[in-house]
């Protein structure tokens, strides 16, 4: 069994924002030399998310609202987790889209439907975050 | 290291579904011949789930109501997504029903408790999806 | 490849509560001897989850604020799954927090960002539940 380990760094300016890592997914994927296995693709943070689906920038506007409906960052102290911070809204978003993806490998390719993409979510920006790519295989 | 790779089609004729592919997922690990590891169930698409929750009609239909409650469908222009599309609430609803389960293989068997079934989830039917069960172990 | 398989047991008082399993996690990582590979820790229950956030009492008391907001538990009756049961909201809230994580092990740990903590979700307490842990690698 073979296994292959990359961090990918982010530091998104604003405090929300999606962007598409499949690109780099891919290279991780193909420097590893793996063609059947696994391929785990982790926010490292508590307040970001990786997950999957459409490239759009309309349904990204969409979740935007949709996140801010659900879980809103304002009032900022209608949260007990907010002591001297003010993310807890962040920590209930990247709940509803999730930590992490597995992506199966087949034939050295990451093995995605027609639109599926792979994104970092982030929900609470302005420093320094990690992702995690993690792929064992043959 | 083995590993079993198998699409299973999809065509819900109406809108929203939820269809239990326990055995087809069952049929896939008995194929692969594989005894210990781990087993991806993911939807190819964007607007579609794989969860495991109970079979119980009732409970499907709060799951229904309730998607509907946090995503509604109409009106449809609400959305900035429905540009000559009608499904930014199945693309949410998704997200939180979830895209992907990763179950154990334990003894040539899904590693289930006693009331865990797998769900194909539709969100946006009536046109042919792929689910993707993709085995590793040995 | 080896692999690892261990429940855990639960068995709390009340009715929701989110309790750290990380130090048992890691327990059966160390038995394990994998050194790298993956770990999937899961939900064996349809109301209750395994995620990974923060170890922080004021976000707990967000989470069950909000949780109870988008997936209230009164009135019993509003949903058709309560037929000799109280519990349809826990297979909501467990949707949301999420049934299982997978996490990357490597050089013999679990391999975490900085405040990632592995929790066991429960929405349906009083009865003894399980949450399995099954680890693959070499």
């Amino acid at each position: 069994m073979k296994s292959w380990r990359k961090e990918l760094w982010f530091n998104v300016p604003t405090r929300r924002a999606f962007i598409n890592i499949t690109p780099q997914v891919d290279a991780e994927l193909a420097a590893s030399g793996i063609r059947e296995g696994l391929c785990l693709v982790n926010a490292m943070h508590i307040t970001a998310s990786v997950f999957i689906n459409d490239d759009e920038s309309g349904l990204h506007h969409d979740y935007e609202q949709w996140l801010e409906r659900l879980a809103p960052h304002e009032p900022v102290r209608q949260y007990r987790h907010n002591v001297g911070e003010d993310n807890a809204d962040a920590h209930m978003k990247r709940q509803i889209m999730g930590r992490e993806v597995v992506v199966a490998v087949t034939d050295g390719k990451l093995d995605l439907g027609p639109w599926e993409q792979v994104f970092y979510g982030e929900f609470d920006g302005g420093r320094r975050k990690r992702v995690l790519v993690k792929i064992i295989g043959e």
